[in-house]
């Protein structure tokens, strides 16, 4: 008889955002003459770039023509993508990759579950806490993680991220052999400067553990002096996988398209895992769509590339707007210089789902709450810059009036 | 230190279509003058839909405005999109379904592919031979195929599809618990009648099975009396998951759009799997584009649904002129009647990499040697009706004059 994945049935339910939205639509039900603003929201907000709007509309024209259409692509992703990332995103920051380091396709998130095909199912993996779930429920899915004790996974090595360490994980006592970093960093807005991602590096190398290398906000950085990317310090070649997106860099979260970055020199036991991955991908997907290429490309446009920048400064300005605002109320608030996510303690010690519901009922605001992210997540909120900007403003002068 | 899969390393290289390219670029580096028609090819060639290209375009527009812009959408698709399916491809065949049962996704290789997720490593698996290679190979990667000996995989039951058995699986002596079924078949191009599917339906039923239905070519079936769907027969909902696809029906192979249907009556040790790849799906998949699904939904309408047929129409043509051509020359031919594809003889009993060399270097044909889809391909070839009329007729006539 057929038998299930076991280890999907020892997943915890994700009630996170299903939760919020629960207590919103109550919140809403009950009070219909107040206008709730979220500043939950982990999504673009903001209309395609026109030139991305442009170079998508002359896509779909030449799939209306027998010489512009265009059948099955290549399953990593044609090559006008993937060298005008290895010339625009890469070698501008001093990292010189071949366009078959580079693979495309539908997302980040999909990308960081489906990576763990090619890793056998006995590694040890260490994640930050708080921590963008993917990471860990796939590992979970694949057999990784061990059993769920109502809080953490018995087999998953936690990072704790706080105040204290200035939310930069710490070298673990035991050994990972898969190491999931994000940075900037979702939620806690954190950004590593070189020096912390090269401690991460020589480490990898050292245990010869692996390194996924989630940039997804790269876009986001403002400061001069924090990588772009983890190739940019020196060994990480021989160490790491990096993801990256168009979703928050150019407003893609509904367009779908991302890259994952596999050197040729990662190799372990003297297999290539650039190989194994080219060979998951030819196996299990079949491309990125034409028209949603020709979009990401036109991103790398001096034009598109602007507009993109415009769209990420409307965000960053209602970050600041945020941070300002809780900064100059007495909160303590990290994050939101070079990451679109805002991480506030809470005041006076209150718990995170206390502080969503005091916020919701006295503020009309909706947040996140930090425990929703891992236990370390607790008397901490995130909150987003992607709302509109007005909204954001009232948000925050109202969340002021009731602290 | 970090493993790898190990299962990855014991594939066979996948050389087939990679070794036609390479001979056909050797036969016309050596006769430049020479035009190779390719009847191998197993792609859309013809454009888009003029009302799927509208759709796209307008959904594109709203994408540029504030009011349209979408982000993250639902991971398991659009209810527009899921309702469309439910009342236009399900409906008129008397299969009721509710649109939760429905999963949108990037394509049917990869849904074959990741469905792998929410079973045991431990289930046997049943394919017929000859075989979709995708089917074997993720299982291969899973685990669950054992090991390779040059021809198959030790753990792998291979149901034999000839001549005799009029390319029809057979019971097998082993239980399976997984069984891919594809009709109407690519690479034979036999499609199953009623009879012959609820024969695998009570089979499976009996057994604790699961049926992987993969009927990404129902659009081109013809007859009257073949079912379109496995949901047709009566039990189905209670043992088989259908993968279908928007490639071959309206031409989405470069556009990248398809979907599952998981019933939420199929359980097995009274779990759910429609809950299982719901959960599989949120946590590595993020949906697809806003504007594909819009795309897509346009198939459904009644102007999409006749261009769309206008264009299987043109390739059943050829599939009708290769078949009769080939027939009227003394060829054994089978499929091309409610498939696209044709499956052919080889004359003189001739192994198929040496009549595909005999076809090319004497008709300037290229054509997809049979052995290629598994030892009980060996001594046919696979043609397709993707190609362009006239080349398509030429090709015949070149062919019929080398027999």
């Amino acid at each position: 008889m057929l038998t299930v994945n076991e280890n999907f049935l020892k997943l915890p339910g994700n009630y996170l955002f299903s939760e919020i939205g629960k207590r919103v639509a109550a919140f809403r039900a009950e009070n219909p003459e107040k206008n709730v603003i979220p500043l939950s929201i982990g999504d673009a907000t903001r209309p395609l770039p026109p030139t991305v709007i442009a170079a998508m509309h002359r896509a779909v024209d030449e799939m209306a023509t027998l010489e512009g259409f265009r059948g099955y692509g290549p399953e990593q992703g044609y090559a006008f993508l993937r060298e005008a990332i290895r010339d625009k995103a890469f070698q501008p920051l001093g990292v010189e990759l071949s366009a078959d380091e580079i693979f495309i396709s539908d997302g980040a998130k999909s990308d960081c579950g489906n990576i763990g095909d090619i890793f056998g199912t006995d590694n040890v993996v260490a994640v930050c806490d708080p921590v963008y779930p993917v990471y860990v429920d796939t590992n979970a899915m694949a057999g990784r993680a061990g059993e769920y004790d109502g809080v953490r996974w018995t087999d998953i090595l936690y990072m704790p991220c706080n105040e204290r360490n200035g939310f930069m994980p710490e070298l673990p006592v035991r050994t990972p052999d898969i190491i999931y970093l994000c940075f900037p960093n979702n939620p806690t807005g954190s950004a590593a400067n070189r020096h912390q991602l090269k401690l991460w590096v020589d480490y990898a190398l050292k245990n010869g553990a692996v390194i996924l290398y989630d940039s997804a906000y790269e876009a986001y950085i403002s400061e001069e002096g924090i990588p772009h990317s983890i190739y940019e310090i020196e060994g990480a070649r021989e160490c790491a996988i990096e993801f990256r997106s168009f979703s928050k860099t150019a407003g893609f979260t509904g367009t779908r398209c991302a890259y994952t970055v596999v050197p040729e020199a990662l190799k372990f036991g003297g297999v290539s895992l650039n190989k194994l991955w080219y060979r998951r991908q030819c196996t299990k997907f079949n491309g990125v769509p034409y028209v949603v290429q020709r979009a990401a490309e036109a991103v790398y446009t001096a034009q598109g590339y602007r507009e993109a920048k415009e769209t990420i400064a409307y965000y960053m300005n209602n970050a600041r707007v945020i941070r300002t605002g809780l900064q100059s109320a007495g909160l303590s608030v990290f994050g939101g210089v070079n990451a679109p996510y805002i991480w506030v303690k809470t005041p006076d010690g209150a718990d995170s789902w206390g502080f969503f519901d005091r916020a919701l009922r006295e503020a009309g605001v909706a947040v996140t709450p930090g425990a929703g992210f891992g236990p370390e997540g607790e008397g901490f909120i995130r909150l987003t810059g992607f709302g509109d900007a007005e909204s954001t403003k009232q948000a925050v002068e109202r969340l002021k009036a009731v602290l």
